[in-house]
């Protein structure tokens, strides 16, 4: 089967968004951050899947999406904790109700209630709902809840661990995600996305995490930023740094998806990095959604892009399939439950 | 002939960082900020090159090395603009005297004495200086003075335009180079280089500052970021934006150098980027100094990798250096005038 780990709810229906903007008006006018939701029916939901990802999906020939709230709405620098707690419960809800509505085409990853300077520790209490409550079966971190000012610490830094220790525990992944941009020099898709990924792998290089966290994975999108493009680079560093080499020392724990949008660029992802530590993803519909006029298919239709690769059987095997299910325990159980 | 297009002095001798210390710690007392500069020798500038870079150019094969101050220690974030001042001069001035004792191997690019905040006009009377009087032939600007806080305007800002201005009226192109970081998140050579290269691309495809500058070229280094890896995403977010076609839009003022440190990532540099766009670099001594285990040779020796390419003789001969006298032509008569 095949498992894209990479899909944000990008066409929710129009009253949640008109939500949000309600919230953050009541913000700014010293309001209620949590006003009465509106009544959204599941025809408006269905709809809302069913002519965009469901239809796309289908077409593509995929068979499940990892599914989660639109990240670069996620905003998590737009007003203050309350706020961001308050609309994180709704996204999340909202995925739950996808998922609920088509439980053999998606599952649920949480957005999380991160706030700029507040300890992520705060952000505990939902990943745990999401988990338990909601059957969702990861996260994703914003390694910078400002949007593009990164004045918070690292990702290796302590102040992250205790939220370590809880994935640790509840047996889910992390993707690094960031969000939008309010920095004029960083585009949110084309440059912002980009650059904190490149920031978390490097971050990761610095530091020994994942020596305290041998069990933690953490899935970088986008192909892993610029990480497979300079491999050379981050081995040199790497070395400079008097760190082990990065299969022993970050690739036992990280993972990077297939969300590059042309063939050079997926070749290249395949001809550096394991297979093991590739999961097929998309990102659709999301940050680039056109027609490439140089082969007439979708920018985002990764699956083409894998498809022609030149290797196994079994390795397609993986990176459609088999490392989404070690890399998502709980995804696994939820297909075997349903007898797939 | 074989030009690099990117190196920079990151071997100058011990009396000049001194210096620098000195005028640190005369800035934080108040003091004056351009004391007495140490007598370095010819013969100490030569032990720092003869030992180091040139050995190495010859070792390698190269014939001419664009060289500039190291771009790490320009710090532009530190002191005010008198500290960044002085200390510019003083690199520039050390340049100089390189490429007087060397100049058949070295011709020089300048540091800019930038500052957070301050007008980049200001920074005008250095660059005029340094080509004028010095016979330097490109400079290095850098996008984030602030060393990793990203608090100024993009590169598309109007308030850049008066340098630009002056680029164009003395014929000479600039490399996108950032410093230092002072950002925790930010490792200076892992993740803040490459992402202002990332950075600063996607600022070109938003804007159409080579409209208003069709004879204004920039050089973006490290291959130009995560750009060639994403380049589906580039020419996607570029129709998105409803933007012409990057080759026209952006590539006939843009360069990437070839300072990706292995095979695979020059081979997809040169898949997808015009060789007409892509200018011979090493950035050597610099940012990755050690032996590749996989290959036995220095990581940053990337002529091996341009050597290794199925390409033609012609199209060699464009990135070793047919590009670099296009794209800096007080260069070409420089060279002309040695008869080479």
């Amino acid at each position: 089967m095949i498992i894209d780990c990479h899909g944000h709810y990008t066409t929710a229906p129009e009253p949640h968004n008109v939500w949000r903007e309600v919230q953050k008006a009541n913000f700014k006018a010293g309001g209620n951050v949590d006003p009465a939701y509106p009544d959204i029916s599941d025809d408006e939901i269905r709809e809302s899947i069913e002519k965009n990802q469901l239809r796309l999906i289908k077409e593509r020939g995929a068979d499940l999406t990892v599914f989660s709230p639109r990240a670069s709405t996620m905003a998590h620098h737009v007003g203050d904790e309350a706020v961001s707690k308050a609309w994180t419960r709704r996204c999340n809800d909202l995925i739950k109700r996808v998922v609920d509505l088509f439980p053999e085409t998606f599952v649920g990853v949480c957005q999380l209630p991160q706030s700029p300077g507040v300890d992520i520790a705060h952000s505990i209490g939902e990943l745990e709902r999401c988990v338990n409550e909601l059957g969702f079966i990861g996260c994703n971190l914003n390694p910078d809840p400002s949007g593009g000012m990164w004045n918070g610490p690292p990702l290796t830094d302590k102040a992250w661990y205790p939220f370590y220790e809880k994935m640790v525990e509840l047996d889910v992944p992390a993707m690094v995600h960031v969000s939008g941009s309010c920095n004029p020099n960083f585009h949110a898709t084309g440059a912002h996305y980009i650059n904190a990924d490149t920031t978390a792998f490097m971050q990761f290089i610095q530091a020994d995490l994942f020596k305290d966290f041998p069990d933690l994975r953490v899935i970088i999108p986008h192909g892993g930023g610029a990480v497979p493009y300079h491999w050379g680079r981050y081995r040199g560093l790497a070395d400079m740094l008097k760190k082990p080499l990065l299969r022993d020392h970050v690739m036992k724990n990280v993972y990077f998806d297939t969300c590059v949008y042309h063939q050079p660029g997926i070749d290249l992802l395949f001809r550096v990095i394991d297979t093991k530590n590739i999961l097929f993803g998309s990102e659709m519909i999301g940050a680039v959604r056109g027609i490439d006029p140089e082969t007439g298919n979708y920018f985002d239709d990764t699956k083409r892009y894998v498809d022609a690769l030149p290797i196994s059987a079994e390795d397609k095997a993986m990176v459609f399939e088999g490392n989404a299910r070690r890399v998502y325990p709980r995804l696994d159980k939820i297909l075997k439950a349903q007898g797939r």
